[in-house]
């Protein structure tokens, strides 16, 4: 597959290397050019952090950039790109075995910057199957399960999605209403409820779907498409990610096989989990969008003359190309230190809730800065910023409100909770 | 007509206009429960504008409000929405004779403001048939012009569009490129070149379209479909005003009878005369759709509940209502107070760009603080929000941009041009 | 008194009035060129409005601006300055009778903005005597404290101060620990308690305290300097309304006689409806002081010269500008309906509570902005804006804290109030 | 020196070395506490750095805490300050030899962040000794001005200032008017010209003066104070950097010996070289400022009961401080790459003016915020933030504004400059 490939080559090649080398120092002088990042975080990387992600970057621009202006505008999900991702590598990136490449978080990240630089939905189908369909399966689950399920979706043969959030609880999973209810007689577990705004689950083959037992505890379980009761109603009229697939999750008495308990983990550990590994890929994607805004921006204002000069040489224009740019490069050295951190294994959840948000609210200003600076043109899809500007509003929401992770940010600060308040 | 009929009545339905008296009585008392303004703009106006207001806003709320979630999710524009606006005497409505209103430029604004209360796009079509099409030809416009076209505007038999913007030059309408050459021998003239981003274009039967004749003067034309040379090309693709038609306007030569140039007008005068009168209508109408937000996330954060209570309960939710309403209630004044003077021949049109620019700056922030307020159900269209984000971003945008009007005010106030700067 | 005088005048004056007409037709051609307001506020006033404002703008021009660096500089109330007000007939403008000069709304509001354009400081000083101090007793008092008081202080005789603020308990005043305590014997209260961040306090012969009964309600009265056991130490080290004193209210068993209680009010009603009124002439105020580093600022960008050009000929200073400008304009038409609206008895609190929050909030972005465009120089009290600055920051906080008035608001919106959170 | 003592320490103390390790991985658990940095800034410094940072913390809390509030209140300069500051081996701490400490540049950032913590007119008078006097005497001097001045000036024996800015031009360098003259009989330069804003200059001994020479090039002197026609006027009713003095260089004909020219630079390249050193100190600084007032107003909330809750317990209160730790830890973090990019020579001058700009704009944000959290005891300078408000807007504002960094960024990201507009 390419990204081991890509591995693989890069200790033999070493001509190739050296090019990078002589790029990467130009690249410093040229970085506010707009070619790479303003602060070097390109010399920070590893040479096999840059060859897994400019592998990457070329079948993203060359394959997915292509495909995106329809599928976005027709909301069609191209499930084959499952497949291509399968092919290159890059599902279930950090896992170490079962067909995964085991790379380093800091990979991980560039990968999902790579993806959502040209679409957020794409990211999320990437970010579903990696960090809360295998990731879980991985962390909490037999070797069983994994044997079973993890080359599969590593491959892309199979698509996966994660069913934890309610109609009724969005920002608050503890009020879960969904139910498991054991039979000891049949060995299996009865589940009854309804997930929301679950991505990937209209044309997933597995869920993985978070249940309250009868002792009160969440639990995870792997449903597959197929099981009696289960289906997956697409939801219509959605104005943002529409290049993935979204839908519900109902169950009505679907019968659970208790092999498809994810036995090694209990209450909602489990799915935060899986949502601080999502949100962790989420702080790198929504910069990834956030710098296709300003480049096409930037490049846009230089091409278009008005007034006799190139929209770029007025100062309402660069004042916002100078605000964009600072965000985007300071927000990235923030994400590289994080990965390291969780490579080394020192990083706090509440790490994770400050850059998901600081990178998603920054990268939706930028993307509307962006947008205002197209003028007219800019509410047309083939420009893509619009795209972006309306999948932004979903990342800055899901995994986490924008207002949610001040909250949890608020209580790690302080030690008081202000989630809830007086009745 | 139903707004004639309506003032009609108005003079002879006493006990009608005594329950008015007393709702709005009422309504000082619940002005901040959301359920009309909150600085008693209702006090403000006369029994005849809310009259026509209220009308028009049964129509809007009842015939096009059912019709929008559709024709926005399928690009599709519903053409008798037009006659049914003349019938009802909201075309061109503050002009006097030719089968229009003839109202006071406060109920035009009442009447923008409660059609984009319903939608930017329904609001677009009717402004640019009132303000860019019915206005010029009447302020400019011979008698038999004004007897031809104006009535079956009115009526809404006829549709137009306006052809101002071209290609390449957006904010910046003195680089004119499309000509007029006049012929002496047939009396005609011949006029080629494109224009873009024409709100109704596809679908319009006439055309006011400006162009540069030989002299180097700036002149307006109304052109008719049919003529040989000219067509009107669809903007496919638009994440914007998706419910009202948007196209090109192609002339390929066109041969314009010398009849059909608006004599009583030459140099830019005439455009921006039409753009100031537009830009009236939407600083009303974007907050009639700020107005809509803001009521929609209100009711949202009420229903619904999260840790036990409704989301309304909580400080975030709480300071952000606050300051959309302050930003309404503030916004709506002025232009009240600027629609008295327009009524007054006092207005200037700087103060048409300040509050242009003010309306949908803030509409345009209101509808995003509301759409983050709806969670992840503030991307699906059926709550509306997300189509008035959308939306905003065109009407921030067009006739005048957010910055072109900073720049207009900046000279008004410094007495120093800086839209030009050096090459 | 001047006020007085001013009305008088404008009967018998013919000729002036023809002058002001004149001047006020050139005023909406000029408006943006920073002269006047930017909506023709100036033609929706009385002319008996703009005479007193006039006559009041000549005086805090011509005597206060220049008393104003060196008295903000060196901490130092000049207290000749109530006596000053007193003889132009500007305390207590509202109230009828008692000396006063029985004013509209209206021309209070133009008041406060006129000496707010000054100093915030002297405004307070002002807003005090007239609102916290003089409202109370004409609203809840005798007349005997009415005829006793009144007169004296709207001849700035004597000054007042409020005392309703404690040490621990800033925005929430139902938590007050001054106690009064009536003894029957002697027919007194024995009042004791402290009260801090009191304006004038360290030089008012009078002040109007509020303490909780033994009853648990909270009632007014009114202590005089020289009662034993009265001490009001001024509060050191103050970087905002440095023109005006400010100290604390110490009580230790002061006798305070019967006939001092205000009768007619009790609970919270008492101060929150004085602080109301205060809010009210603050909403104004804060927008005098905004117009002021707006022309200052405009001013300064227009004279210095920077790259060859003045300042102000950058976009970047412009749409500053055009922001300050647009907040300011619209700011004021508001403050404007709710006088009238105070004038017709239509007003809500909450109507105070927007106004009052918005033009702070707007009036402190106004200020630092204009602080920003003098550069280095912004920072040299001789250009008086970064003592707006300063200023300001008391005046957002003062009588209801920016965030407060926004859960005031919400509370209103909403129906449910989110100023307790739960322990 | 402490400095290097602390270096020698290092070495030999290894058992204080392993606590500080422990304490470090406390840290990280801590660390949204608000004890360190939210991003584990800590672990990536080096243990030279932290035992150089620790000691001159100490030093800052401990010797200039206690000083700040009533130099500030008195705008009173402790000219001992800098010889303690000397005595530390603070000053010009990266150069090597002459007695200074040669460390590394991130060693440098933080003891600027930890001096500006307290206050930043401490760091001014410290950034201007080491980068504007010290670091072009080293970079552009012979030896022996090396070896004359850099010992005394690094021991803090004698206090220097920098002289580039004039009263006409303040962001722009290139209208210099101070004239330097070459008299080839005496060999001496005669220079005139006025300087003004300029840092320490009252209290100087000696100053870096840029004047134009004949040949229209700019170049440096170093001039002494006791030279004939050389003085230093205060500059008076400053309300920012109260505790540093601030004044103007008057030269009037002051003769200045050959040997006293910086030889090894000409034209603009020179200046814009210390102030891109001194910028980067800036970044850092700025942000000690503002940890300061972030932590001041976490604790001031912890610790304030309102509504029978600490205030800190709403979430107004902590969304304020989710914002303000974000932008602090993510400025901290870049500034650290900036450092080591410019400890490897790899920083190019726009990345200093991003991070330069990045810094203070956002420290005067998170001051503003943490004066509001005080609510009315936020005026007061005994609770310090007031103080850094002030403070941060010269900040903010000298070795280039806000706007003007911006433009800096606008034409590296462009390559259009747009400083300069259409006369």
């Amino acid at each position: 597959m390419a990204l081991r490939g890509a591995v693989t080559r890069l200790l033999s090649n070493t001509q190739k290397c050296a090019t990078v080398t002589v790029s990467r120092a130009q690249g410093t002088a040229a970085a506010l050019k707009g070619k790479r990042d303003a602060l070097n975080l390109e010399g920070q990387l590893t040479e096999e952090e840059i060859m897994i992600r400019d592998s990457f970057r070329d079948y993203c621009q060359e394959k997915l950039m292509p495909r995106i202006l329809m599928a976005n505008r027709h909301e069609h999900f191209h499930r084959e790109i499952v497949s291509e991702m399968g092919e290159l590598g890059v599902l279930g990136p950090t896992i170490k075995g079962y067909g995964c490449a085991g790379t380093s978080y800091v990979a991980y990240g560039l990968i999902a910057r790579e993806v959502e630089r040209v679409d957020s939905g794409y990211r999320s189908v990437m970010s579903v199957q990696s960090s809360l369909v295998m990731h879980p399966i991985n962390a909490y689950g037999t070797d069983a399960q994994k044997e079973k399920y993890l080359p599969r979706l590593a491959r892309g043969e199979i698509l996966g999605c994660f069913g934890l959030t309610e109609p009724n609880h969005g920002s608050d999973p503890s009020g879960m209403e969904t139910k498991a209810k054991y039979n000891p007689s049949s060995g299996t577990f009865t589940i009854s409820g309804a997930k929301t705004w679950i991505t990937n689950s209209p044309v997933a083959d597995v869920a993985v779907v978070w249940a309250k037992c009868e002792d009160g505890r969440v639990r995870g379980f792997i449903l597959e498409r197929g099981m009696k009761g289960f289906s997956t109603p697409k939801i219509e009229g959605k104005f943002s990610l529409r290049a993935s697939a979204t839908g519900m999750i109902l169950m009505d008495e679907v019968e659970v096989p208790q092999e498809n308990l994810l036995p090694n983990v209990s209450g909602l550990a489990g799915p935060f989990g899986c949502l601080n590994n999502a949100r962790y890929g989420i702080a790198w994607g929504a910069l990834g969008a956030a710098e296709f805004c300003f480049h096409a921006a930037r490049q846009y204002t230089l091409d278009r003359i008005q007034f006799g000069v190139p929209l770029a040489r007025n100062q309402l224009m660069q004042k916002k190309m100078a605000d964009m740019l600072t965000e985007i490069t300071i927000g990235l050295q923030s994400c590289l230190s994080l990965g390291r951190l969780i490579d080394e294994k020192k990083a706090a959840p509440e790490m994770i809730s400050m850059l998901k948000r600081n990178s998603c609210g920054k990268a939706l200003d930028v993307a509307r800065q962006a947008r205002d600076m197209l003028g007219g043109n800019g509410i047309a899809d083939e420009y893509h910023i619009i795209r972006h500007v309306m999948n932004l509003e979903a990342v800055n929401t899901y995994e986490g409100t924008h207002d949610i992770h001040a909250l949890i940010l608020g209580r790690a600060i302080t030690g008081l909770q202000s989630f809830t308040v007086q009745k």
